[in-house]
């Protein structure tokens, strides 16, 4: 059977050669095979729309029947400039190739050839299996840069036969349900606005309700285990960020402002680690003193291209609950276990614990300039590092090139609904930013020394945290992170004042509900309350006020009836205690 | 008697009259009264410094005793700038008057005379009973601006009688002891760093506390009483500040940076409403919806100068209690009582209820283009606010030029420990914002209506109200805003378990705690916790740990022994319950 990647990747090839058919001054850019299926970039004078596919896909089911060869013929540098000098993207490409280099273009039958890699299939009738599908066409800069031409991105589902395509597509159905950037926007929780910019989301009361909790639990736990509030500033003269190496390191994704050259420019924090570092800083420390564990809910700041903010998950702002600990280099095994253990915690009380896995980010020593350190060190706390998490027993992969630019990172990673990797907690080593912020402790031998630092979340950003709950339970969020727990509705008037005393008892025990005493049919109340996805809703008519009951209807559970309010509230207190999901 | 308000002016002519003595090329500025004496702006070539004013002084009584005589000349403006020639800041300040102006002169003795309005005492004797004194010298720039040229400013007490001036030095003494921008630091609420700049306070973990706990509070009170919680970004577009007007009257004092002209220019934002008006524009609203009250913990940033920042209250970034509520004109009148309903319970709770005054702020007809909207408009406003002001019986002075520029505000005052004059909470009515934003609801009869909006704060600027209360308290905050409000002190090591013990029960209980089993004398111990104003020291020996008791040292009383751990904390839990002073 051959490779789902090599039938992706030719099939990209069919569809260019289908798209050349009916429109002969296409300019084909790349074609590369994605995580379900292929796209190829295209120039063309007109709009493509969805409306041109079914042509284009009987089309490439002909090239299929013909069962077409693919051809690998090697070319000079110089030929392949001479065939491609029509189509300036394929120019750009070659001319970046190395003088001398060996190019490779693949034939597809007797009339279309393109630049390629490969591999390919042999001939297109192996592709008579495979199940692809027209998925949708966006826009998209060529090479990825907002200063380079739109083009047109036609992306194609694909796969090695047509029950997984039908199996896929289902899933991507259930995934558009559970999408948070539909979902969130239709239950309420955000918006975007255009004159306001993208990634910049406006949280509406049930998003920030949700956040408040979260940030009130992360904070209390916090304390618990240690860790002192910080409160610093959102923005800086750029002279500390020249100190801590982000104007080097960092600039392109930081907002910056004012002469620099003056002094008087300003930056928005890209990250909480050189404001944090003051608390420190305050005193004169000994030993004494550490560790010192500080923690902060942090806005932070990125200068994200508009196209590349999605949702809530890639965004121009955001909270995070960030902290540091101070740390003697005996200290750092232990602190670097509490943190692992705070971030599992949180993660298990979401309900997202079992949904990550583990990445120990190392740097890329063929790029060195993207960091601070020499080889040597970064061996040398890479190897702690790898100890350390091996002594944790956590099944963890490794990554070049993905630590910070001052030291290694643990990733705790998440998928999406639709199967995208991200980040949703990092724990991370740095041994070198004490001594640029000349971070001193006083060690017991009264020795002055740096200390080493733990950079750590133990959420990580709100807004993203807040994303994956939607998508995971599809809007209808646990009881003790439900912005809104109970709704009351009353079946008629005449009950209101007993359901307005019921309320008041669910008020007094600190739960968060609404009532929904109109004149409408309960029918028509039920079917609203149910809609916005509440945990529950407590029905109250004639029988239950001449009965001092309540009846329930929750999301988990047939309808109760004859219950004490007081039970009931016990039940719900005691769900929300033990972050009952 | 002489008013005090002349007898300091005559005071400043006396200065300059003895300045001028020893240093004949000084270029004398303005020299006008103050709140507590005078001061002189001066251009002189050299430094002057707090070593050099006890000849002044000397020479100053010199002039006083030989009761020489103040004479007021009125000339042209023409011969005023003949006079002035060598002088190119009294030059300027004569050439701004209006052509054809008598200008005032006043000669001092014979070879004196300096451009005034006055009025002045009639001779020197007059002041022969006055109380000055040398204050300080400050840098001070021409007419405030940073690009004019830096001055001298030389301060001086006075004071009608040498009685009232050791009475205003004795109360300095006191409010210099209170002065949060000293002890706040002292005590590790804040600091500030050069290379972050001034205006960004660093808050230390006392001081994040402190606001996590006033935060909570606010935002707790704020769901009892309706509002919804949003969270909106601290970035925008600045399109979304065209609309709201900002730029075009605001835009001094805003960090802008980007392209404008393409669009692609962003501003830190200077107030929430314009970001909290799209929770409401989220759907279309009905009067059903109304009034919607929506509350944030709101970050926000002005550009202010370095030199005008100033501790916790002259901020470039601060965090406030914002919130808008938007209403029918209907509930206009009861939804700005609740405000100031709120605003006294919040003021109530951290004992600074009465300290402030209320001051209905106006706009000022003279100054039209500061603000949007017609006249008609801004009398008929004005009018329906002094009538609600009046309706809640406040007491309220009336000041013009200092309403918002879109509409008018009831500011609650309160003064600093030196007196100066500060607005903490601020309640104010916009009839004209809704109307750019397109928010409309749909009215009981059908018609679509621009709603009113009430801009408010609860509790104001955290970080200025953290300010107030540290120099009302002079540091030691009541119990339920102390970040440590119990330390637990053990006599010695022997006792440490049965203190450990102690500890977890007040941790239990909710109470932020912390212990001092080290093995230094309990002395050292009481001291050095005093000094940081802990509401209460827990002090555990062998006589405590036979007894099972704990014996306590608090602020306010004598030393306490023989008391149950479970009294005790029940007793506390009832302090931070009622917000005990």
């Amino acid at each position: 059977m051959e490779e789902l990647q090599t039938i992706r990747h030719s099939l990209a090839h069919v569809l260019a050669k289908a798209l050349k058919k009916y429109y002969g001054d296409v300019l084909l850019t790349i074609g590369p095979a994605t995580a379900d299926g292929f796209y190829y970039d295209i120039d063309l004078g007109q709009n493509l729309t969805s409306e041109d596919m079914p042509k284009i896909e009987a089309e490439m089911k002909k090239i299929i029947n013909n069962n077409e060869k693919f051809e690998k013929i090697v070319v000079s540098k110089e030929k392949a400039l001479e065939l491609f000098k029509d189509n300036p993207y394929k120019t750009e490409i070659i001319s970046e190739l190395p003088d001398g280099e060996e190019i490779s273009i693949y034939k597809l039958g007797e009339d279309f050839f393109d630049l390629c890699r490969g591999p390919h299939v042999a001939s297109t009738g192996k592709l008579s299996n495979a199940g692809f599908e027209f998925k949708v066409i966006n826009g998209a800069y060529w090479r990825g840069s907002e200063k380079n031409k739109m083009l047109q991105r036609v992306y194609f589902y694909a796969f090695a036969n047509k029950a997984e395509l039908a199996e896929h597509k289902k899933q991507v159905q259930e995934a558009l349900k559970r999408d948070h950037n539909k979902l969130g926007r239709e239950l309420e929780y955000f918006t975007t606005v255009d004159y306001i910019g993208q990634g910049l989301p406006i949280m509406l009361p049930k998003g920030a309700k949700t956040i408040q909790i979260m940030q009130r639990f992360v904070e209390d736990e916090e304390a618990k285990r240690g860790y002192l509030l910080t409160k610093t500033p959102l923005i800086s003269k750029t002279e500390l960020f020249k100190i801590s190496g982000h104007l080097d390191h960092y600039r392109e994704s930081m907002f910056i402002w004012g002469d620099e050259e003056k002094g008087e420019a300003f930056a928005l924090r890209p990250m909480t680690c050189p404001f944090q570092y003051q608390v420190f800083l305050n005193r004169t420390r000994s030993y004494k003193d550490l560790p010192m564990r500080l923690a902060e809910t942090s806005t932070l700041f990125r200068n994200e291209a508009s196209g590349e903010c999605h949702g809530l998950i890639r965004l121009r702002q955001f909270t995070i609950s960030e902290g540091h600990i101070i740390v003697t280099p005996e200290q750092l095994e232990d602190e670097f276990r509490n943190c692992v253990d705070l971030a599992k915690y949180s993660l298990g009380c979401m309900g997202l614990g079992d949904d990550v896995s583990f990445r120990f980010s190392k740097w890329d020593e063929n790029n060195k300039e993207k960091y601070i350190g020499s080889k040597e060190e970064w061996d040398r706390v890479q190897d702690k590092m790898r100890e350390i998490l091996n002594d944790l027993k956590i099944p963890f992969v490794e990554a070049d090139g993905e630590a910070a630019f001052y030291g290694p990172k643990l990733d705790i990673q998440i998928k999406n609904v639709f199967g995208k990797e991200d980040t949703i907690i990092t724990i991370q080593i740095d041994f070198q930013i004490a001594e640029r912020f000349q971070m001193f402790y006083t060690d017991a031998d009264g020795v002055k020394k740096n200390p080493y630092i733990i950079h750590r979340t133990s959420v990580g950003c709100y807004e993203r945290t807040l994303a994956y709950l939607i998508e995971k339970y599809a809007g209808a969020l646990p009881l003790w992170l439900a912005p809104e727990q109970v709704r009351i509705l009353t079946i008629n008037e005449r009950n209101k004042d007993y359901a307005q005393g019921v309320a008041d008892k669910f008020i007094e025990n600190g739960l968060r509900i609404t009532t929904d005493f109109r004149n409408e049919t309960i029918g028509y109340k039920i079917r609203e309350a149910m809609s916005q996805k509440l945990p529950y809703l407590v029905i109250i008519g004639e029988e239950e006020e001449s009965n001092k009951t309540i009846s329930i209807r929750g999301r988990g559970f047939e309808n109760l009836s004859g219950l004490k309010v007081e039970d009931f509230i016990n039940r719900l207190k005691e769900e929300v205690k033990t972050f009952k999901k």
